[in-house]
């Protein structure tokens, strides 16, 4: 059998024309590998009259992804669009036997099991590393290296936009909004950056992640998600006063048959390894019952670190081909054994909250009064006069361990009143 | 085919029966890959007579190593000793064509490229994830997550016993004599500590990554090695106050087609991640040319940890067994690819120097002539009457980059003088 394979690449943006660098001037990593010879056979593009530099022949451009797909030299598809299109052509690649290689981590989180089983009818395989976390190899690490540990649980900064606005909100660099805008125009952030600044992209990522941790089979509107919008400088600053720093988190546990997974910002303690995760890096931490505690952690997007995941993925598929090796995807389809994502409701966390209250006696004992009926412990209180705003004072609560529905309960209670200016700030509190 | 393999175990020790456990308790991560089936054959133990519970027939076991790799049921040996016959049993194997995991790393690091060559001439496959790092999935991130990457330097904290005895000394829990005792009490440490504490164990582990990343063919003596005996309670507060932590460092870099390779003590920046990898943890940061660094973080010795890295081996060569592949340690072999580690003289770092020296005018001067008279330039100096022993006082100097070969031919010099007493300490620096 030839260790040649055909490829054909859908989308030749960033990320695409990154891995045709990668593959042009392999490191010598991959020129050991002695079976790895790629056959770029067909590229499709979204604009076919655009430069694309001398490297790459002209006649294998098209602007019809379908035609790449149904070439018959093509035995490797490798999708990195983002485009509407996506789930079609990859689902037809595999119905055609052949194995795919994607990035698309929207497609992924919502149609997964769709795939995953088509992939395994017909004998294909589909490879996904570079949907989350780019190029570190959180995937295959779960599905092979920690393949012996049943996962407690995962602790993820999974997005690199909210963690460099929230690093350099840490560092004092600004607020919010300046620190956004600054972003967008330096090209690190979305013209529209709802899908980061909301948590729903990590969320994405997160239920990914469940699917090979948890064997659920929610997607990433299952997940609980709360973005970052509403930080603010003084929640950074009280954080830092209790030891903690602010990062959005995605987690995911399992525990007594449940799978809970939400995407929120969360205090995390100082010298944890996750606190310092800074900018535009991502980390996984992942609780392997055998393993204990393992972190992982690098750049979590851009052109090479994503390529870098996306050539892996496509060197395993042809040296699986290349011996003859049948589909890997198996473990990827749940059937039966699928678990949904439960409702954070019942989830048990430490909570911070930030209230302005009039300076005017009893405030407190109202609030604690709200606190106790609903069985929520309270573990500090600092109040100060920093910063008067006509007789109002801020109130930082921290609460003990209590069930989120309990925490919701008592905060529609506590905005009731009049006492009480605005909404109250509330930030989950993780002590990894 | 059968999708069931037999196995044969050599040792059953800690860690062995750790696998055994993982093995009849599998995780439904294993159990959903529907082809896995180990049937233990044959166990060879040292001690006949102990009593090894009930989940293991009595009749497996033997005293005789080589019948365990001679059973002809036996397809898949996992050779879990220290033993001196560790070599014969292995290499033995691989020429039956049978495949092995190993977590031995001196085997590997000394004789490593006899056996990958046996295993590919034989068609056998030979892995040892466990050989470094334990349950951290490095070696198959560094063979396949990361082969589309040139490593350009691996930084490692690849010994445990080390860790715990300087991460106790920077909380300042004793000095490194009384902190190594209780280590020695506790069971943390050897009774006889000297592969640990000199650096010698770090040493194998780094020469094994070095094969991987850079196709170097050096053993653990080919690594320049220096422990942490030396280091002091001062040294961890001078490192504190220029902003550092002190760790027993792997470090390993390819530069303009040269490896080198050391583990020393090493000040690293205080808010870097090894830093921040505490008692017995290990950790690699890999700097890939297309990922960019990434940290691999957790627990590096254990019974379950090493064993979760064990059967994650096991898991992968049954699969390439079942599914008719062939082996997949190509890559390991360099053949005429393999490069020699250089040697520490030419490598460029920063210093830290410290000495006592008399309290009189014109010391620095001497000892800033004898650098600069080496090209050594000074980056700050720390003199403090802090610690006066009859008319000395403790100097500290930074340099910047200067040759280890430089540096050493100055600190010959420095020694020689009659207003410096004792020996001039001296830490290496590192800004990861």
């Amino acid at each position: 059998m030839s260790n040649s394979i055909g490829v054909g690449l859908i989308g030749f943006g960033t990320v695409g024309s990154g891995v045709v660098e990668l593959l042009q001037d392999a490191p010598s990593s991959m020129r050991r590998r002695k079976h790895i010879d790629f056959s770029l056979q067909r590229i499709a593009v979204r604009d076919l009259k655009k430069s694309r530099g001398t490297s790459i022949d002209p006649a294998l451009l098209t602007a019809d992804a379908e035609e790449v797909v149904a070439d018959p030299t093509v035995q490797l598809v490798v999708e990195l669009t983002g485009a509407d299109g996506a789930f079609d052509w990859v689902s037809e690649a595999l119905r055609q036997g052949k194995d795919v290689v994607t990035a698309n981590k929207a497609m992924l989180a919502e149609r997964g099991e769709e795939l995953f089983e088509l992939a395994l009818a017909n004998g294909a395989d589909l490879m996904f590393e570079a949907s989350v976390a780019a190029g570190i190899p959180i995937i295959r690490s779960l599905r092979n290296g920690l393949v012996a540990n049943r996962v407690e649980s995962l602790y993820g900064i999974l997005n690199g936009t909210t963690n460099y606005i929230l690093s350099r909100m840490s560092r004092g660099e600004g607020d919010y909004a300046d620190i956004l805008k600054d972003a967008q125009d330096k090209g690190y952030a979305e013209s529209d950056p709802t899908m980061d600044v909301s948590g729903m992209d990590a969320a994405q990522k997160l239920a990914i992640l469940c699917r090979i941790a948890f064997h659920s089979t929610g997607t990433g509107s299952d997940v609980f998600c709360e973005g970052i919008e509403r930080i603010e400088k003084s929640d950074i600053e009280y954080a830092r006063e209790l030891g903690y720093v602010i990062k959005l988190l995605a987690i995911a546990k399992q525990q007594n048959g449940r799978v809970e997974a939400r995407v929120h910002s969360a205090m995390v303690p100082v010298d944890s390894l996750l606190a310092n995760i800074h900018d535009e890096f991502n980390a996984i931490q992942v609780q392997g019952s055998a393993v204990g505690p393992q972190v992982f952690s690098g750049r979590g997007a851009g052109q090479m670190p994503t390529a870098s995941a996306v050539v892996a993925d496509m060197v395993e598929l042809l040296e699986r081909r290349v011996a003859g090796a049948g589909t890997a995807i198996g473990d990827m389809v749940l059937g039966e054994e699928a678990v949904a994502i439960t409702s954070v409701e019942a989830v048990e966390m430490r909570y911070f909250l930030r209230a302005l209250v009039s300076d005017q006696p009893g405030v407190l004992e109202r609030i604690a009064r709200i606190l106790s009926e609903e069985k929520i412990s309270i573990a500090s209180v600092l109040q100060k006069e920093r910063d008067l705003h006509g007789g109002s004072v801020p109130l930082v609560i921290v609460t003990h361990e209590a069930s989120e529905a309990a925490m919701q309960r008592a905060l529609a209670q506590i905005s009731t009143l009049d006492t009480v200016q605005g909404a109250v700030k509330l930030i989950r509190m993780e002590d990894l």
